[in-house]
């Protein structure tokens, strides 16, 4: 194991991986921008160490500082999380080519999966199941054009990037013209795919070592999102039989086998609510914001996975010992105001006491005094829950958000508990529109 | 299931008390006294009611002023968590006479194994293994003779009361006379055991329904105690085989049927280090503080278990469906400077961040700005672990408690630290002399 990891990282995903070394006691090392030399990761690592201002372009993506710090401090490895640099091959290479360890999988794997357009030839000769889709766009007149070929509705993405940003769905040609003048088609490639309408997020979650050893975790339901942004995720899916569980975890398998995946990543599918046809979407090459609800389930520690795997060991669980029990729901607590349109609500904590008591945990970022910063992403804190029962999973949320008090800045936990009253949820009747079509609409 | 419960009591267990009814959808009814006006039970109640002033005599303690706490909300029953009127049978029948339902057992079950004498000739007839004992002794003259008889060393405890107050434990002649001299013979009534000193404190957890059903939820270590208060818990013991656990769960159901035991209570043993003997010693008819460790393993939620109990629903689990998975481990921090030999530290709570993340559980009675009484009990927090062996639990509980952070009063987080580092506590050597023998001998 490693004997001192750098976190290339901030907010609550820092502190989580801060949480996993020191019960593998593997020292820790913050790296931290100007404002956020009092955050909570900083408090909470062996040492810190300031890589630069505000603005992340020059401090959490700015991988010569990083590479730096790690060096000036003897770190033997660094742990991306998630944003920010997880996803950038070059960095995963210079950390590599620096002698140092690379917490997530080869570089060459995450310039594969993250180029949509490799990524879905890849896939293709894999056999994966692809929603219909098209070349590049390289204008209006050829997108309408590709569009009425695959049918109206579409949705046009950006090859490269992820997190759900640039995402365009088109009904007809008015709306399509209209996202391709959003978009600067010049410096960005974008394709067209046929849209699902009526479609479930479900994501596998995949671990792989070294050594060709390769197992999944079961999936997420990731439905509830706002401007594909996840909002709410659970584990598992209410819609998936055993049968459609077992189907879908074995093409997550074969996705991530044609790219000789290596740790730990996601395998994101659009299933068709009505068919209850799986679209392959995506392969993230990261641990995800919702991780914990499969370590609920599951009882496996993920982000202790990502370090044992990147620290050479062999995967110890093979898939017959994988078992889920139980239920679990995870809300992203986000300081955002719902009733200005999630308008970021940055400040300072005022006050801060988070739910406990049995089945409840808390990945917080902040605690009180922490001071939420305008540069970055707006997630402060998760709670996850696990019932017995998916009902269950749902009262024990209710009553954990109820008790959680955050003052001197707007979150979005009244928002979670209007979710979690909802009909439509509770019967798990849920799909990607359900934010706009029962809440925000 | 109930309207609305009253809890008659403060701190972390009315808070845990308030957990369970909103998940079960049962309107609270929180009391408090003077001083506790502002208490985080009384802020997460439904409502709350005022029973008196500071001293719990007048308030927690004040069974009429309960009642009509109970009546004026309208109130269907009452829960008294622990400590208080907790084991206070006539505070069991008032209420039951009011007419409303008392989450317990039975008030003659209550009043039985409260009276040491009548608890242990029931269990001597049932057959439990008892440590020699003795008549109620009446001056220091009778003491030194009985004392004689059973052989040094012996142990003298009040026939009433429980939660291990006014307990001397004598070696000689010159201690037990010393012991006898400290209390007030013509007002309370004590007794002498047999002493067993290499011995390990084990209990047993027992639930039994209204309609004679009743099952065992395993055992629980507590030998890490000072003054005969417990400090830190885990379960499952390290130090029983399946047979010995088997062997002391079948005791303890034993023991409950024999006093024809209703709802959730702890049957507690001595166990003798050398032989593996186990010795009957109390029967605690309520919820106890260690609680939340028996959940962590078993999955069963114990406080939902009294109330529906209570409420006359059957148990819903057979003895073969309770499983066992992992190892829990239980830390109490108190308001005290264990520095100046535990002295309680009343004050103001500053700041409080309580650890979260994986496998961590924390049951607090507090949160910022709080304002620890010098008149209760001085527990403030429980935290609960869970990992998958002994070992990966006492790490966990190394890493929670490092981010434990509480300003403006002294806490026991250090000394726990202290404990979990010392290598006869990791390698499961404790008995009840630990505390004394390694960490403040």
């Amino acid at each position: 194991m490693f004997k001192r990891l750098l976190i290339a990282n901030r907010g609550e995903i820092a502190v989580r991986i801060i949480r996993a070394c020191q019960e593998l006691g593997v020292e820790t090392v913050a790296v931290y921008s100007d404002v956020d030399a009092d955050a909570l990761h900083v408090q909470l690592a062996d040492c810190a160490y300031l890589i630069g201002p505000a603005d992340a372009s020059q401090s959490y993506l700015n991988i010569d500082a990083i590479i730096a710090a790690a060096k000036a401090t003897h770190a033997d490895a660094i742990h991306p999380g998630y944003g920010f640099l997880s996803e950038n091959a070059d960095f995963a290479e210079k950390v590599t080519n620096s002698g140092l360890v690379f917490v997530g999988p080869r570089a060459e794997t995450i310039r594969k999966v993250g180029n949509k357009d490799a990524a879905r030839e890849a896939m293709t000769q894999a056999g994966l199941p692809m929603a219909t889709g098209s070349d590049p766009v390289r204008n209006a007149t050829e997108a309408c054009r590709i569009a009425d070929e695959i049918g109206y509705p579409v949705i046009m993405k950006p090859v490269s990037g992820g997190g759900g940003k640039s995402i365009y769905v088109a009904n007809n040609t008015t709306e399509l013209i209209s996202a391709v003048n959003k978009v600067d088609l010049t410096t960005s490639i974008f394709y067209l795919e046929k849209y699902i309408a009526d479609a479930r997020h479900i994501e596998v979650q995949i671990v792989a070592d070294n050594y060709g050893h390769i197992i999944h975790l079961g999936e997420r339901e990731c439905s509830l999102q706002r401007r594909n942004q996840k909002i709410l995720e659970e584990a598992p899916s209410s819609a998936l039989s055993a049968e459609m569980r077992q189907k879908v975890g074995s093409l997550a398998i074969r996705a991530a086998k044609s790219v000789h995946y290596t740790n730990v990543g996601t395998v994101e599918f659009l299933m068709d609510k009505n068919s209850g046809d799986f679209y392959f979407m995506e392969i993230n090459p990261r641990i995800q914001v919702e991780h914990a609800i499969t370590e609920a389930i599951t009882g496996i520690d993920l982000v202790r996975k990502q370090l044992r795997i990147a620290a050479g060991e062999p995967l110890n669980v093979k898939q017959e010992d994988v078992t889920f029990t139980g239920h679990a729901i995870e809300c992203r607590i986000n300081a955002e105001d719902p009733a200005q349109n999630f308008l970021p609500s940055p400040g300072q904590i005022t006050f801060y006491h988070q739910p406990g008591g049995p089945k409840v945990r808390v990945d917080s970022g902040v605690c009180a005094g922490s001071v939420v910063q305008p540069y970055y992403d707006s997630l402060i804190a998760k709670v996850i829950v696990r019932g017995r029962s998916r009902g269950e999973a749902i009262k024990v949320m209710q009553r954990a958000l109820g008790e959680f008090r955050i003052s001197g800045i707007k979150t979005t936990i009244d928002f979670h508990l209007e979710v979690l009253k909802d009909p439509y949820f509770c019967s798990g009747d849920i799909d990607t529109q359900f934010i706009y079509k029962r809440m925000i609409s």
